[in-house]
């Protein structure tokens, strides 16, 4: 699921230049986190063999998607600073920006581990390379530690640093509580489709990908643009909760896009050939038909659903399309658009600490039109 | 390696009776813990399905060991207050204590599926459970999660919440560095000793055990009691450095015990079958032989190690023996406790913040004292 994100719908060629350009320069900043680990790494000691290990292990993980999640955190302190960025800040913006990459990264190598994935990225999941095999577990592990690492040596001194922690830790339990109910929700060798349901499905979803994809690069930028949080974290004039109310459901409509496209998207558009049918995902697809399913359709289901085998799909396919699908896609894609668009409406801008930065609609508008109608 | 700190030389009776009393008086705290972490699963929202799953998850894995990481916690800020602790202090370093049992709970679940373990505590490991499976992986990430979830509920607002959260953040980093350095040093199905070394040996079990095990405890109890750090972190005058240079050597010396026990000590001694000899263990037994080896015994050993084959490993034990290991090892240890005794002798003992709690050398020559002449 969560690594879509990266492909987005085709903007008119400026902004793809400048999305480019500001892809490149994020992308530059790589080698100071690198060669930041590595001397930590050596510091402590560790022997040769250890760091080049280490140094393969980022290589190959970090690199290689369409760091979206990354270039946001930049992308939005600047809306919220509303203006260019100083060269300290974009750095401070970056290390951020990798920290979520990172988190990204170690989620990938994991799960690819539990699903037994086959490629990620087009190329052999990490756990497949010669001689990782379940070392990859431990490689996710310091994936992971690497965040705490750059948040250590970048932020510790700032007054927003346990906020940045927090989240951190937050949204990985987050995404780490999504991971279980859909773990046990659809394992890949009992298939049971009485265990899904579109409210399942929607709490896996959120879970699993929103918290971190969505709502966790938009935090992080708030913080270090001095968003306040409000004393009780539950009120509902904190900023954060604001922005949450809105990246969730943008997060959920994402990735509903996501799980239709696996279904009805063309190679060509998806670059990939969708398997959530033979893989038992607990996808939009399969909830949306289930709900609407008449007893007979509901049999060739439960008979031909999460089988690795292409006449089990083709079935399930056929139901899919009776069922269907595609119009109740683009009904829904109407509805989300028109729901969230009137909940950015409707939100209050906030004001930063000291009078600085305002949570903006742009933040999240930007955001909507670029998911809005995407078909790859 | 990590679980044997459970098991310690019998301590004279009336030393004994308030041992198992503190241990159980921690234990009854565990259900608070519990409680909470639900408390938090349930009001996100998650089924009945996934909340009884993480119920699971923790009673199998963080209860079942003899907890004497959590109990160091609460022992260590007794001896640093230098009386006893009020109910609030007391649920304050339990709940410490339990989230070095959450640390210990999660190396120990994730260990257990990268070195494909067959027990754990007596009893089949968890991800051998039915069911579970690769779904451990994820449980072990909750496990961490947990960690987190406590201290933030509990220690929020305090004034060293941040160095709670960067001591535990270093230590799970710097135990994934030794579980790495172990992992790509004797993977289990290549053997090649010419990558052992005592050095390496040493690294291993300092970066993977004594962080965590002995280090961690007395580190979080320090914070607790105000203990300052030095503003570099780096002085000789931290008291959290003076901490380290003593429990650091203390942790590899019960390393290095453990290791010889898994050799010299009876399954009645140590509670198990001994099997680091078949498992490729990079273990201070051959790496004493190897350094000591003959180019005869050095070819047996090469031929031999790492083999499961009951005669592989009684020529390997041959070498051993021939080797003077019970010799080297009785040297050994005689040699670690004067050399860690005159560590802690010549340590300063430093006031906290406030006037209170004074680093003491009680911390230290306790642990000792347990630890030394261990047979068991």
């Amino acid at each position: 699921m969560p690594n879509s994100f990266e492909s987005q719908s085709a903007p008119a060629p400026v902004a793809k230049a400048n999305k480019t350009a500001a892809r490149d320069r994020f992308e530059s900043t790589f080698t100071i986190v690198r060669d930041e680990l590595f001397a930590h790494f050596t510091a402590h000691g560790l022997p040769p063999d250890a760091v080049e290990w280490y140094s393969r292990v980022l290589d190959y993980n970090v690199l290689g998607g369409k760091l979206n999640r990354g270039v946001t955190v930049i992308d939005t302190v600047e809306i919220l600073k509303g203006r260019p960025l100083t060269d300290d800040e974009y750095l401070k913006a970056s290390i951020l920006g990798w920290a979520v990459e990172f988190l990204q990264a170690f989620f990938l190598v994991a799960d690819d581990v539990m699903d037994s994935s086959i490629t990620r990225r087009g190329r052999p999941c990490w756990y497949r390379q010669d001689g990782v095999g379940s070392i990859a577990i431990n490689d996710a592990l310091l994936l992971e530690g690497a965040i705490y690492r750059l948040l250590r040596t970048h932020f510790r001194r700032t007054p927003y640093y346990s906020n940045l922690l927090d989240v951190f830790h937050d949204v990985t339990y987050q995404t780490e509580m999504g991971q279980l109910v859909d773990l046990i929700t659809s394992p890949e060798d009992r298939v049971d489709l009485s265990k899904f349901s579109v409210e399942r499905h929607s709490l896996i979803v959120i879970y699993k990908t929103a918290f971190y994809s969505f709502y966790l690069p938009v935090a992080l930028a708030m913080h270090m643009c001095r968003i306040p949080t409000s004393p009780t974290d539950k009120s509902d004039s904190d900023p954060y909760n604001l922005s949450l109310e809105i990246l969730l459901p943008l997060g959920e409509y994402f990735q509903i896009q996501d799980d239709y496209l696996d279904f009805a998207g063309t190679p060509e558009q998806i670059g990939k050939i969708g398997t959530d049918i033979v893989d038992n995902k607990c996808s939009w697809c399969i909830n949306t038909a289930l709900a609407v399913a008449t007893p007979a359709q509901r049999a060739v289901l439960d008979a031909n659903y999460g089988r690795k085998d292409p006449e089990c799909e083709r079935r399930v396919k056929e139901v899919f399309e009776a069922a269907g699908l595609r119009e109740r896609y683009e009904a829904y894609e109407r509805e989300a658009y028109k729901r969230i668009g009137a909940l950015i409406d409707d939100m209050p801008e906030v004001q930063a600490v000291g009078g600085g930065a305002v949570v903006r609609k742009e933040v999240f508008r930007s955001s909507l039109e670029k998911i809005y109608l995407r078909r790859k």
